[in-house]
């Protein structure tokens, strides 16, 4: 049985929960696209729901980005979602759920979801050899957090991190099943299949896009989890404990909103939503 | 005989030059460590000076960003630069000075020294066969600078323009010699070497670290241009017209500021820089 992930902030913070009910929206935030990765999963499994995503164009990446800055550029949004009225908060961003999670919590009382605890969760439940891999960028695998999440499940179970810096730059050139990506990622990957893991986690929301490469170099014995689709998972069952679900079919909307200009934003954010971009407001947030 | 490039602002805005003096520092910015280069060549011509250098690290890169958006972060930091006394700045961010330079101008009394006239210049006075080859970001190659710098000296010149987006993180990984870095050289370059250019300008910060690798794929009749060694000589020249160049060795300081923590900054900045960083401080321009 999975337990709930990622709960409940404190009473007295931000955001009064008897102004939300089932159809209010969901919040899904990410410093930039990659994020709508996992909206595209939130939708699959909460199809009735409506969401309203921020992606923080004017200072992606986080990835490069102190803790201090990053739960600085979080807290803002997350006030903007929460003023939204949204009823719980998507952290669609690695390194945001590394490094800014508690301190959201402490902010505001609608449930916070991470990127990390649900993929951590379904590695350590999954692997039988007790080897799991991770994959992501080097800021995320410096928090140490897949580590720290992995091993609160099982101290048991072996983990070996792999930083692989270029697979963002290569989905963002659509190289996908490129010669050369097949190259970088037998380089990338060659660590993890040395240490014989079974179980390996994409641990960035642009990673899903290389899953046939990864793969490939891989080999089946090796199960990989994707942490977007078990963060939609964690999502529904969090709203669901919490009596939030919106099972009914409204006449639902996506809303999105950006902080710089969003035309490259829409034309590759409707490659990785799958969905039409149709309502989109750029805001600045450092104002005020 | 090479111009003036990138002259002095107007008079009655920020900036008084009745304060500044040969010996007041030189300013320079970038979104991040990239401009680190364009300080080593200027240190390389220009020895006596004194330099402030800022790296934008709380909202790097400015590749992706509007211009809009890049225009108010540049103009931030030239105020800051401006504050501490700068006799000239050097905006060594080919994003910033694509977009940026004729706002600052208008801002500013000191001379504005952007990366790209002097580089194209510097081709379009070389180039025998009248075809000029660019390689820089996806975002610089967009704002169309290059061609319209060039085509300025001579309208006959033909520009073959190439993005090259993972030219910058495969500096940053430091695979400078890697095989997949010259398989990636290879496919970028091809469409130059069709072209039979007979001059390249490396249009980005970053890659005049993988000169070898392009020199090798171009050929020895291929002239590679140099954005950052052309800066620093048009810095020199602009200073020495304004007598504003500082030729008594002073006891002379590298000042470093940033916006973000910066201990990463000073790892790989000091391989960029070929210099100890030793004066370094965290400022957040955002406030006030």
């Amino acid at each position: 049985m999975i337990g709930p992930i990622g709960h409940i902030g404190h009473i007295g913070s931000i955001g009064h929960r008897g102004h939300i009910s089932p159809i209010s929206p969901i919040g899904i935030f990410d410093s930039g696209i990659g994020g709508l990765t996992v909206m595209a999963e939130i939708i699959k499994a909460l199809p009735c729901e409506e969401i309203i995503y921020f992606g923080d164009l004017a200072r992606t990446p986080y990835g490069s980005k102190s803790k201090e800055t990053v739960v600085k550029f979080s807290c803002e949004i997350v006030q903007f979602l929460i003023s939204q009225g949204v009823k719980a908060i998507v952290v669609a961003c690695n390194t945001a759920s590394a490094s800014a999670l508690e301190d959201l919590r402490q902010m505001v009382a609608v449930p916070i979801i991470g990127v990390i605890l649900p993929g951590a969760k379904k590695a350590a439940e999954g692997t039988q050899t007790k080897r799991v891999g991770v994959i992501a960028t080097r800021s995320t695998i410096a928090t140490g957090a897949y580590v720290k999440a992995i091993q609160s499940h099982n101290p048991q179970i072996h983990v070996i991190s792999q930083p692989c810096p270029l697979f963002v730059p290569l989905v963002e050139e659509g190289w996908l099943n490129h010669s050369v990506t097949r190259k970088i990622a037998e380089e990338y990957l060659f660590p993890l299949k040395a240490n014989k893991i079974d179980t390996l986690i994409l641990g960035c929301t642009h990673y899903p896009f290389l899953r046939n490469v990864i793969h490939d170099v891989m080999g089946n014995e090796v199960t990989l989890i994707n942490s977007a689709e078990e963060t939609a998972r964690a999502t529904k069952e969090i709203l669901s404990n919490d009596r939030l679900l919106c099972t009914i079919r409204q006449d639902k909307k996506y809303r999105f909103y950006v902080s710089d200009e969003g035309s490259r934003f829409v034309e590759i954010g409707e490659q990785f939503l799958g969905e039409k971009i149709r309502i989109i407001t750029q805001i600045d947030l450092g104002k005020g």
